[in-house]
């Protein structure tokens, strides 16, 4: 089986979408489907279906197909969704404090902490959170076993808070600031801006 | 010149990501730039760059470069971000919320509009903006000239919301619950669901 890092994030980010697909059927009672029938329901590529599974060793079986629960079930563990992942938001903003109250309760992904710089933010309660001061960030970090870190940090801000973020520990970041990382190749760490899916419908519906 | 429908949203993406990179250059003070000097400051490939920017007929000239300024207009033009968009937003949720307050003022992307089906979330202001009844938003989009849907609806509801969207009139739709749409084929439709992204960190972490 080849490493983790082998795996382009288009591939990986399509395993989460036949995740939902599966679990769709798991809850319709479907138990077994083959991938020309997955493809017609959700309006995916079956032979592409085929390739991705394959890849991480796994083939329906001829005439009978995919076992939905089995499948669902390897792809969860695959995306390390079998057990909880802690995180801290760095960034009381708009979008933090909706990630914040979003993944508050989350059993998947939780988000234990929400830290800012700004002391006027700093004991904010949101939900059930409240602001921490970004000093603490290290001790966050280490005393609450946080493996994740999401940056929700203006532009300005989001290099020195990565780095922030690796000093405290955390072995991977997904960052929300518009602004390309200088990132450590053994931290994985995700850039989404979310501006550019504004863009690219922008681009679609007149630009080009 | 190709039609928009024929470039790839991968393609587009980074039309974002350079644009981002050229209004840095501007910034500094920066005139022209290479393709190999803009790769290396910003970690792009420089091969890459150019084969994009050919693909719209934009070459830079042999040891000068490219026009910082004439190509960041141009690209931001290409996106449609040189004139504003409307935007409603539908579902006064968590994320709904954040981007109501994020682009309540954005002079290019310009939320006007935050709707929800829930009676009593209808009336709350959320920071300049008052939530409104679903009843409402074939009024709001006609009256307000709002070209662009977003979805932030749970999953269960996001087929009917979206079909709710397209018949209000919107021209486009950035959908950001957790639900493949059957999508109208002549209305640029985007799904974003953040939890991929939170997964394909999962999986380089500790998955694979």
């Amino acid at each position: 089986m080849p490493e983790p890092s082998e795996f382009s994030p288009l591939t990986v980010n399509r395993l989460s979408v036949y995740l939902r697909c599966l679990e769709r059927l798991r809850a319709q009672g479907v138990e077994r489907i083959s991938s020309q029938e997955l493809g017609r329901r959700f309006g995916l590529s079956p032979a592409l279906f085929r390739k991705d599974l394959a890849q991480f060793g796994v083939s329906g079986i001829r005439g009978v197909g995919y076992e939905v629960d089995c499948l669902a079930d390897g792809l969860a563990r695959r995306l390390g969704l079998d057990r909880p992942s802690r995180m801290v938001i760095l960034g009381a903003g708009n979008l933090g404090r909706a990630l914040a109250r979003y993944f508050a309760d989350d059993s998947t992904f939780h988000a234990v902490a929400l830290v800012d710089v700004d002391p006027k933010k700093v004991g904010n309660r949101i939900g059930g959170t409240v602001v921490e001061p970004l000093e603490r960030l290290g001790e966050i970090v280490e005393r609450r076993r946080v493996e994740i870190g999401v940056l929700t940090v203006p532009a300005a801000a989001a290099q020195e808070s990565y780095d922030r973020l690796i000093e405290a520990g955390v072995g991977a970041v997904l960052n929300f600031a518009p602004r390309q990382l200088r990132s450590r190749p053994d931290v994985p760490t995700k850039n989404v801006d979310l501006r550019v899916f504004f863009e690219e419908l922008g681009f679609y519906l007149r630009g080009g």
